[in-house]
């Protein structure tokens, strides 16, 4: 297909979702991508734009040219114009915003005054709104006289005098309504307002546990001044929810369209760390040399204690990081949420330390090193539990992101100790 | 507050959202739980047992006696009443069903006819459609005589005389169309319909990939037989998600409120995999025991290389795993992510040689020892990039979940091969 034949190639993303095209436009090399752009420029739209990668976002808008890339942008909802223009660079951002009319660049400049990632830079500022004491025919009757109404609204917003929202009627409500009800009297039991400058990842969480479709969002004296839709929560929802991922794993926002050397870089902090905690843990087994050059199946079995620890630990871990990103693991449960890691630390620790104690002696035929190994199990896994709660709850209280860091203190904690209680036990009891 | 005192409580919990009451019952502890399901008994309505996480619904359903259960249940939507029912057991559906009219029965009955996890079981059955030639008006005029619209509807779908939905209008834009104006003039450029047997993760990947708000659910023949919103997509989304983090710390499905024999055995299975895999490892480096009795240096660095290469192969294991469920990793792009892969392992590796030979020089005096630790972390970074791309896609490819297994599999690789490069370098050098 990219044999030069840009009408072919246009005729066959002819049917195909913008997000699919920009999905294709990711999977390609770097070579075939400036390619397709060169082919398909005048029809990579807005859309398209819109649903690419942050990381080549910056690469396609660079690669079209101005009259193309304004013919794009001027067909997207503003709210979509800051999302794409967050991302771009200095003469880029000027570009784009030279493209748009005056209406429209005044409200996506009034969006970037908006802390990044916050509910300003979220919301559409298309609103529906109508006053709070109007009846349902009063309603109906303004909004087919209106000129343009926003292409998607799922809600009538009501207001006081003063522009403070006081709740909303779903569209279907209004439809299956009498035209003398009282619009008041047909509005939503659960009606969240959204400031403005609150986190997005707030507002994700806010539509995922109160199940709104839209909310308001209001300015400091709390007046109207935009409105989010689950669409755009849910996007967001999904991004915190792979950032999240991506930071337990040590690898930080990453695409596959990534160069080799941005991953390179993202990646290499993490083992940095972990080459630091790594060399703490070497520097515990370099005090106990004499025992293992003595019992030699010390250092057989130590990696089964270190590894045991870390993997219990990263379980108690998980749940941890989690439940405080849910919002489920408050001041109120913390004790009890920590004495249960470290029952189920316990037990497991028990189960497995009678395993390995029977390993140890089986394999190297003396009872004491099964002993040693199995203590050495049931401390490190009752440990890992207590380390995996107590390290993200703390790091949450301090205001770091328990995510990001949590891992490399868990294992820190978990090598340290597993070595020092199984090599200190050994030079104790075999020597 | 949980001195008995009922009154208070109710009052207390009044302005609470269904959604918060639940969260606060999933922090309480066992007895405490107990002590609320009497003393709130009454109030503990529909609304909140659904918000409820699945492991405690039981155990409070079965502490409510059946009429105020009967109570909860009858005011609930009916895909509400299956999401509920589906995590009880055979008594405790029965006594829900009876609780229900005998419509309502049978619509949750014929819901729970299809498998678990299917857009048949997420669907609503309640519809909003009109025949695709009317115009504007006969719609707007069929919606204000229709006694019962459902409470939450975004779209009109549009059916032919055959029942197969043929597009959707929103309602903003019907609200904003002049009376004359034919339906299908005024439909969304992007309709899809979802199959009813549909698994319930590609439903919520659809929502997000193509940005839908709702979607008509078709059966075989591409009947219309219920609409999925996405306020139940961002739910599934938010699990999928869930599961995924779960699944690749190994801890499975879990939440805080479980119990802690139960949370004991759903983390047991993945810890013993893990000593499976560490014994496999113990017994590579038991082949080395004579180089590690003569040169007991190699048993305190012997950690770092194994958890470097952990690392690394976690890192670029959960960046194939998110890719192979966001769909971005596909059989077009394997072959440049996996040389990628390669690519990063060899930079970092080549980087942390470095570092770690120095490390080694420094701390041993023994130049050798330097390069074998270089060598071998170098080839273990690259081998943990390969396997945390490869082992991922080939499980997928195997049908098995990527998430759930390759973790195990790449940390027994890395292992395996970090130690064997290690030790067999240091045989091969030192000796």
């Amino acid at each position: 297909l990219e044999a030069e034949d840009a009408e072919a190639l246009v005729r066959a993303l002819e049917p195909v979702h913008a997000a699919d095209i920009a999905d294709i436009i990711e999977q390609l090399g770097h070579d075939e991508r400036v390619a397709l752009v060169r082919l398909y420029g005048g029809e990579l739209d807005g859309e398209i734009l819109s649903e690419l990668d942050e990381g080549l976002r910056e690469e396609i808008v660079g690669a079209m040219s101005p009259t193309v890339l304004a013919d794009a942008v001027r067909e997207l909802e503003t709210d979509d114009v800051v999302d794409l223009i967050e991302d771009l660079d200095e003469p880029q951002t000027a570009a784009v915003l030279r493209a748009l009319d005056d209406d429209d660049r005044a409200v996506v400049e009034q969006s970037l005054s908006y802390p990044e990632e916050s509910a300003g830079r979220l919301m559409q500022r298309e609103l529906v709104f109508v006053p709070e004491h109007w009846d349902v025919g009063q309603t109906i009757d303004f909004l087919r006289n209106q000129e343009d109404l926003p292409e998607q609204f799922y809600h009538v917003i009501l207001v006081d005098p003063r522009m403070r929202p006081t709740g909303y009627v779903t569209l279907g409500r209004l439809m299956g309504s009498a035209r003398k009800v009282k619009m008041v009297d047909i509005a939503e039991d659960s009606f969240r307002t959204i400031p403005v400058m609150q986190d997005e990842g707030e507002v994700a969480y806010a539509f995922n546990q109160y199940h709104l479709i839209s909310a308001p969002v209001v300015d400091a004296d709390d007046r109207l001044v935009g409105v989010i839709t689950i669409d755009d929560a849910m996007v967001i929802l999904d991004e915190e929810h792979e950032e999240d991922i991506m930071r337990l794993a040590g690898v930080g926002e990453s695409s596959l369209s990534d160069r080799v050397i941005d991953t390179t870089k993202r990646r290499f902090p993490w083992l940095a760390v972990n080459l630091v905690t790594a060399i703490l843990a070497s520097l515990v087994v370099a005090q106990f040399e004499d025992v293992i050059t003595q019992f030699v199946a010390l250092a057989v079995l130590m990696p089964i204690v270190a590894s045991m620890g870390g993997n219990a630990g990263t379980q108690s871990l998980t749940v941890a990081v989690r439940s405080l990103a849910t919002k489920d693991l408050t001041s109120a449960n913390v004790w009890r949420v920590i004495r249960r890691e470290a029952a189920v630390g316990l037990i497991n620790g028990l189960i497995f330390a009678v395993v390995m104690g029977l390993v140890g002696v089986a394999w190297f035929g003396t009872p004491l090193l099964g002993v040693v190994i199995a203590i050495a199990m049931v401390v490190n896994l009752v440990v890992a539990g207590l380390a995996g709660v107590i390290i993200p709850v703390v790091l949450d209280r301090l205001d770091i992101d328990p995510a990001l860091a949590s891992g490399a203190f868990v294992t820190t904690v978990t090598d340290v100790v597993g070595f020092f209680a199984f090599l200190g036990l050994a030079a104790v009891m075999l020597l």
